[in-house]
């Protein structure tokens, strides 16, 4: 739910005047596996446990949801703002595999296609022979906007949205943080077993960087399609995993990025 | 510079057709302190050595542009995506001052108010009887829009700006990353000693987080402007570090979400 604040209004020719607004609500969540520290993100707080199986699935130390025993509040935490996941007895826990430390590990030479090396090196690419029909793509935005509730009352979210080929919606969720809400996407099918979404479509309502399209390859999403431009790391990493990527949905018009085929008439 | 790429475009009733289409770069920066890897950010290739001081600022890595030697590229890298800071001996690394290690420590009880706390531990609230005109502000968006050449082509980036309360531009810089966009904008003060911002106007192209009013107070700045939405987050922190957060500069409307006394006829 968004927070109500008190705020002032001006408008052009009229003095301040006190108004009361209503704000998208961001709040650090911290995420722990096994009592140990993994992430601290800001989010918004709401579907905590899909966002905390969603960054897990990303980050390569999660594959199904059947490898999570349960997902508990921290005893001393008040705030509801620290989670700490317990894994299955054979799920193994390696830090190492945290993108973070990837990163921080891949000394000279850092590069986007090094970047890309050192997630396939973990992921697979998608092989999928998947289509979708592009009139059904053009109706998403609409969809994704209509499930955005908070949205439209503060202006302040990023949506996400699991759709099928045939344009059915699975799931939406909003965050102030474009990758929290692809996480939160990813969780809620970890969660309800309709993991993997390897016949669907990933929506953003913003922009595709390089982030969205690694949390769309671990979720196994042959298709990822946005409202506004993919960034050149995200079409070059759609391009070596066999993603398709779809961009600046808008009217009757669209821009294909990768893997083309995907997107024809049925 | 955006990078031309080969991509399909679709209009309702056509086939899919090649064309030739600008995107915005994103690639990784390794930004490294005493050869120490701090961070890896995904930026737009460009005013790196800006963003890297910046983003050392907004860490309390660094104070003032006198606290940096020089800024040198890695001598076995050859994408231009390592920087290796060099600090001059007076200045102390404190690597644990990184926000990250202030989160990851912060243990039990992680919520919005540690978090602000935790960053006022080390930095103070603004005190500043600066004002502005707000049809002033209201200049602001269409001068940042004029400023940012790569996002006409691209549709892709953020910006942000520094103002003079006059209305004058300073600088304007333009990333994937909002956050990198303000750490720009920041290290350009730091580099040519326009720093501290303190008697200025940080303008952005798109929302205000938490973390871009934590960059704002690290760089002096009293007056945030921003075209969309604040979170709950960022007015709670301009509140507590007495900045004015304006937002939804649009038309002849804004909205003031915090320290309304510096909003004012001239």
């Amino acid at each position: 739910m968004p927070s109500q604040h008190q705020i002032w209004r001006w408008s052009a020719g009229e003095p301040l005047l006190p108004a009361a607004d209503e704000l998208a609500q961001e709040e650090p969540l911290e995420i722990r596996v096994a009592n140990r520290a993994v992430s601290v993100t800001m989010r918004t707080p709401g579907h905590d446990e899909e966002l905390a199986l969603g960054f897990l699935l990303s980050e390569g130390l999660i594959n199904t949801g059947a490898d999570v025993l349960r997902i508990e509040p921290c005893p001393h935490d008040r705030g509801g703002n620290v989670l700490n996941v317990v894994l299955a007895p054979h799920a193994i826990v390696d830090f190492q595999k945290l993108t973070r430390h990837v990163f921080a590990s891949s000394s000279c030479g850092v590069c986007g296609k090094a970047t890309i090396e050192s997630i396939h090196q973990r992921i697979d690419p998608i092989n999928s022979d998947v289509t979708i029909d592009p009139n059904v793509l053009l109706s998403f935005p609409d969809k994704l906007r209509a499930a955005q509730a908070t949205f439209d009352r503060t202006g302040g979210l990023h949506g996400a949205a699991i759709f099928t080929t045939a344009g059915e919606l699975i799931v939406a969720r909003e965050d102030v943080g474009r990758h929290n809400a692809v996480d939160k996407v990813l969780g809620y099918g970890l969660r309800t077993e309709a993991f993997p979404f390897d016949r669907h479509v990933l929506m953003v309502s913003g922009r595709t960087s390089f982030e969205i399209m690694q949390k769309a390859l671990a979720g196994r999403v042959p298709i990822v399609a946005a409202i506004s431009a993919p960034s050149s790391l995200a079409v070059e990493f759609a391009r070596e995993s066999d993603q398709t990527l779809v961009g600046f949905i808008r009217g009757n018009r669209m821009n294909v990025y990768s893997e083309p085929q995907r997107v024809r008439a049925s």
